[in-house]
């Protein structure tokens, strides 16, 4: 398929080969239009467009005046999976519900055998800065309850487990937060710690576990407001 | 956030929702940039920008001289988890299969509950369609195993499985154009009719754990291939 490909998506290709040759990492600056354009023997304008192109990807970041970066964002599209697209969000939520089901324990699990010691750290600080945000009242808690699943999959050790487990968080929160559950945050302090625990002790089963409980919480208390509202 | 958006940005969104307001389907076609400008009350270069973005995330396919449409990659960009970012490609290709082990088994069961006869037939078709590119060696049966998959996530009548699954198997079958293992195909074409028979008993149980003993046989066999690769 090669021969089929535009000047720019040859010179896009070109530069993620340089990115990995290089070993760029996350906030590494790019060379500048000239060197690049130089250094892979096409005109500015090219690159130029295909550095705009792996941008729209956020796999690069153009910072006015400063340069272009890797992307913290490692090549994840905003809404990469087309879940915006889809028309009813309640059926959505269930059904990423169900996705978590089938992921998040086992990678629990898989975090107990594989988290590092200064993951098992973090992990700590965002259950407290969770309670802190519960107890006064801040929505900050959303995005560190991202944050708290996404540590785990990193500390999973799977790579494509760090790369969905986000995206399907994320999706997540983006219809949650406007629930108010008071009940379902203590609950969630107690089990979040009751993982940290688990995996702070190597003991994968009990991490699956409670994940596990986790899980099943949440989906009986999103099952009971989806079931409300359809007998509105 | 909403303030902090570029005017693109914003124009992005109003299309977005237009299309949800108009139900437009894949494949529909989307008014002119004069109409679309008079419409959102933009510019014309602003529309096209915004157009162009959803090109790029797969929404929209701009057909040259024909006129903008509904792609009908649903939104999914392409390499849309960063895939493409990740170095070291067999630990890729063995986490990817831990998600397929995760998830498609359960897949299958959600089928044998919810497949419609349209897309029963649909999957003995594919099966067969495999089977004959086996038998004459052509590769067409990568794209077919694809789509067989896809079927039974479709079947399945979970959206999120339906958006995340082609992916997972698009990225695990370019990594397996290559491999050739003649004892792997007559397992594949064994149980593919299997699962699928189960799926049309509406057996639940039967189809899980054909599905489990597919993803299983496969996992054993990219155990081996790697093993072998990195004890050389």
């Amino acid at each position: 398929m090669e021969e089929n490909k535009t000047l720019v998506e040859v010179t896009t290709d070109k530069i993620l080969r340089y990115l990995k040759e290089m070993q760029l990492q996350v906030g590494d600056k790019l060379p500048n239009e000239y060197e690049l354009s130089d250094y892979l023997e096409v005109g500015r304008s090219t690159v130029r467009e295909a550095v705009r192109a792996l941008a729209s990807r956020n796999i690069l970041e153009v910072r006015q005046g400063a340069g272009t970066f890797v992307s913290d964002k490692r090549g994840i599209a905003n809404d990469p999976l087309g879940f915006s697209l889809i028309e009813d969000q309640d059926r959505m939520i269930r059904d990423l519900f169900e996705l978590r089901y089938l992921l998040e324990p086992k990678m629990a699990g898989l975090a107990a055998e594989y988290a590092t010691k200064n993951q098992i750290v973090q992990m700590k600080k965002l259950t407290q800065k969770i309670e802190t945000s519960f107890r006064e009242g801040t929505q900050e808690h959303v995005q560190l309850d991202i944050d708290f699943h996404t540590m785990i999959a990193e500390a999973s050790g799977n790579v494509a487990l760090l790369h969905i487990i986000p995206i399907i968080n994320e999706s997540i929160a983006l219809f949650n937060k406007n629930y108010d559950i008071q009940h379902l945050k203590i609950e969630t302090i107690d089990i979040h710690t009751e993982i940290v625990q688990a995996i702070e002790r190597r003991n994968a089963l009990a991490a699956f576990d409670a994940m596990t409980v986790h899980m099943a919480i949440n989906r009986r208390e999103l099952q009971k407001i989806i079931g409300e509202k359809e007998t509105n």
